[in-house]
């Protein structure tokens, strides 16, 4: 855990721990994403009593095809804030390079807002626009709101994918097992649906460090959230087959 | 388009246009999801020579399922990102109650860190502490780095739920018109194929504006991702296939 908790500041005082969540964060959403995909497939062969084989056929099919495309897809999209915010960063300099009378007045407006007023206004704009780092700085964090976000693609798109894969197997283990050693039994879909529960609940342990709210609130909320989807994925899955496979 | 436009700024002299990215953002990956998870379906299906009526029942649980899935997770996961810049904030607040004097240091070392010195030094932490919402703005966007997202968890997850189930349902289309007016052909996986091309090249245009970066990147970048990410599941289900079904 320690590898998480933020540089930036401890809120022990505040008896609030601030966690670079960054990683714990795609874990979470990642291993979320990934059992209810392949638990979908579970619980609508299920509903549709359908056959251990489109079981593992789809569900694989799934933890692959979704596995890799959430990692990449989350890899470009953190890869485009930085590069947003580096382009904004830019334009900030471009301008008080080029701008420089109309920049030196918002900040003179920032710093109006904030109840500085005559000479000492001045004097604290001189002194911001002394050095261009600060001053675009200051642009960046007072008129634009954007504050650098310290992730790096890599390493967002590997914890999305391994949790993703970890988590995204579980509800087709039982299924693996059937096959290889082939053991036949009715219970597969239950037993499916325990190792999810117990997954999904471990997921939702860690959500709740990731947003700083009761275990029991992250756990329930994570479970309930599973249980409903894997409901209407067995509700289409029975519906479905009804209507064309009699 | 103008409803996305950011109030804050418009870099126009920079010739870049900030954009409120929120919505589109979230109907950006919330499309690239619901097409990436029903076209695993697809070839998957493709790749295992499955019948129809398993693309349909493994395609529609997981469109189901996956499409309420991730909207009630973006709707958790963007409220507890609010929530946590609420409760720093209102850490900020505690501290400067009553740790009053670290928390007048801590702006002090802010703003020498900004060039400020002596007797102005002195005269900027008298005015930034003497209004508390200015204090804690301040301790919020200098020490936390931390900035309010104006989100609202209803609408980003409206956004998500809309588009994944609006674009995810596009590699469907084929085999439910198939099934609906049954006619025959061996061309369903080519054409659901042309079909899900043309919308993940939409999409990816989409994503270009939301990136800010060129829409050949865009249109390109997302193709190829839902290619790979379909090559991939016709692999596995044409592995599995052959091992199950012969």
């Amino acid at each position: 855990m320690s590898k998480v908790i933020s540089e930036k500041k401890l809120h022990d005082e505040g008896k609030v721990w601030v966690f670079n969540k960054d990683y714990i964060a795609e874990f979470v959403y990642g291993g979320i994403d990934g059992a209810i995909t392949t638990f979908a497939v579970v619980a609508g062969a299920a509903g549709a009593s359908a056959d251990l084989t489109w079981v593992l056929i789809f569900g694989f099919a799934n933890l692959i095809a979704d596995g890799f495309s959430m990692s990449v897809g989350n890899f470009f999209s953190v890869k485009a804030d930085r590069d947003n915010f580096e382009k904004h960063k830019a334009v900030e300099y471009w301008e008080v390079d080029n701008l420089r009378e109309r920049e030196v007045e918002e900040i003179r407006e920032i710093y109006a807002a904030k109840g500085f007023e005559g000479e000492l206004l001045e004097k604290v704009v001189e002194v911001i626009t002394a050095d261009k780092d600060i001053w675009v700085d200051t642009m960046m964090k007072e008129e634009l709101e954007m504050t650098k976000d310290d992730k790096t693609p890599f390493k967002t798109a590997f914890a999305t994918f391994a949790s993703f894969s970890v988590i995204g197997i579980i509800p087709l283990l039982a299924y693996v097992f059937a096959a290889l050693f082939d053991f036949a039994t009715d219970n597969l879909f239950m037993m499916s649906s325990i190792a999810t529960g117990i997954a999904l609940m471990f997921v939702g342990y860690l959500k709740s460090i990731v947003t700083n709210t009761r275990w029991v609130k992250g756990v329930l909320e994570t479970l309930l959230l599973g249980g409903l989807a894997a409901f209407l994925a067995y509700f289409v899955g029975e519906v479905l087959a009804r209507y064309f496979l009699n």
